[in-house]
């Protein structure tokens, strides 16, 4: 990246409305690096009054975001593990409780990590394009989703689709993740960005603080549940992440991942 | 209105079942009074055991009821504050916990407290009428809908829907309505009533001590959860209605529809 | 029977997959004798390592379970009506936390307790003959489905649906059972078992730890409900089922299904 940011801000002042994209080639693996410059961006956002909604989206072709970055999870220190974790908490509460109106423009596949980005947005609007997908992928790694992740999921397709989905590991394409509520709306890629505009206008025609009591009122309890167990969790994923079958399991995906890019 | 009680009641003894008419023109607005003398009626109704169901609906063309009176909540003292909301929370918890079958006839708009009251019944009919409309939309005018309202959609329609619906304050045409099951059912207008009777019928065919149990079973939780913290929401209401912007929001709105009727 | 035993289990050491069918005649009811049996089997199947799949079906024609075994809930002393709720409670904590991964080859009709069963496992297939329902239809016989049978319901179809179902005690057809969710798949009924063994191959795919534990934190909490109320809710069901209102309406229903087969 040669020092460029691997997050990009447009703050459009007049409209109130920041488009960030994330720009960390090949797929926009969540890094520590990754994530510190994220959160900070968010919450430079998130501090600024002339900002009232933000659309979070994908400068690389054909990638929302491939989630957690592995090598992240691999041979790491506990301390090192810890740190990431806190980070990845960091983002989620940063996008799950945002005060902004907040629109996923999903232009390109978004498993695990990358989904959760999008199930924690106000609106999501995925581009019809069959060859992306879209999910909560960590059982088919040999992981587990954390109790977040899946309150997240829950909170947007309901409790069965819920199971069946993170059981499963499903990755959805479009219309299957429409279909189940996954996303809200399709369109087709090349009008994704202008859609999503659209739909932050129709958003930021509430005025802000009726919008965000009324998402507080709904988010809240799932957001608080993390708050008040954040330090458990980051010993929970420490501790799985550590055991040497997760290793051994996170191995084997890597090297498969090197195979198929051969 | 000349002393004529703006609720009509007809209880038909023989099959068990009263029908509730609101008869407050212009738009079946609950000010204290309509309130007050609605509460009384449903008391009447859950005593007598000639009651088994109940269908609630207007007496008023194009309107079933458009929610709490504004003129209620603006340029009043606390105490009135007080008394007011007092008096919404009693019909609500009057209608959702209700021993009889209930059907809602909604045979108008419905928004707001008009919606929270179609949304306490068991079953909602509305008449397919595209130029009504039905939702819960108190952020579009600056205020916020109070955890009861929010949980008695949330029970309906599941927590994605609510989301949107409530922090943009959606309202529905009948078909909208019906697709996210905030109605289950959708009728040509002069059949409404017919349909609401033969529902009834249906609700009434089985067991009332079962009926209830299994009412209750779904119902008492979100329930308790108004009864055990109602005067502290009557405070946060007072409190958060008396703003200054709050009143301002009010001011401007009640303008609006002076200036729409003129 | 002369013996036989009411529950046939044949395990595929290979495939990892028990297949255990239901043959009490005339409609599986699920008496004490059958629950013992049934818990029984299903305990040696998750203390079995070899053992990672379950498809629950029927050997009875036209039948997956008539649910609970009537003439145990008529005239029994309250010791005996204890050993059998307990019994009941059994098998739905064995199945709704099994460590396996469940499925339902809902081969024929399936209301109460069958529906329960088939709403225990992890996935639904059902035969699409409209001859056959499926449902909780309890309220019916003038009783209530307990808070468990309840919660399982719930967490299938949604609170709105739960509500509805539950009070009018609705049995449903293959198609409208699939349509809200509360079957995943209807297949005709000469390929059910065949597409039970496709899906259980697709739940196998996965890690069954990974699974497992995504498993658990979907239902630990509605689990743990029962385990922690399990005396009370013992204490309940017997003191409900007691009643002499009860007892009568079910006299009452047993008469009727005499009526019926005569």
């Amino acid at each position: 990246m040669s020092g460029a940011s691997p997050v990009l801000v447009e703050l459009d002042e007049r409209a109130g409305v920041a488009v960030v994209r994330l720009q960390q080639p090949p797929v926009n693996g969540l890094s520590l690096a990754l994530l510190t410059e994220l959160c900070l961006a968010l919450q430079k956002l998130e501090d600024r009054r002339a900002c009232r909604g933000l659309v979070l989206t994908s400068a690389v072709p054909g990638i929302f975001s491939a989630g957690l970055d592995i090598t992240e999870m691999f041979g790491r220190s506990e301390e090192r593990l810890g740190e990431f974790w806190r980070a990845v908490q960091q983002l989620w509460i940063l996008l799950y409780g945002s005060r902004l109106a907040t629109v996923a423009a999903v232009n390109g596949s978004s498993p695990a990590g990358g989904c959760l980005m999008a199930l924690s947005c106000d609106y999501r609007i995925m581009a019809d394009n069959p060859k992306y997908k879209i999910g909560l992928n960590e059982t088919r790694l040999g992981i587990v989703a954390p109790f977040w992740f899946k309150d997240a999921l829950l909170n947007t397709v309901g409790h069965r689709a819920a199971e069946r989905s993170l059981q499963l590991g499903l990755l959805y394409s479009p219309q299957e993740a429409f279909k189940i509520g996954l996303v809200d709306e399709l369109v087709p890629e090349e009008k994704i960005q202008a859609r999503a505009a659209e739909v932050m206008a129709q958003w930021l025609a509430i005025p802000d603080h009726a919008r965000q009591l009324s998402k507080s009122a709904l988010r809240k309890q799932t957001l608080d549940h993390l708050l008040m167990h954040r330090e458990a969790d980051i010993q929970d994923f420490v501790r799985f992440i550590s055991r040497d079958a997760i290793q051994k399991s996170l191995q084997k995906y890597m090297e498969m991942l090197k195979q198929k890019k051969a």
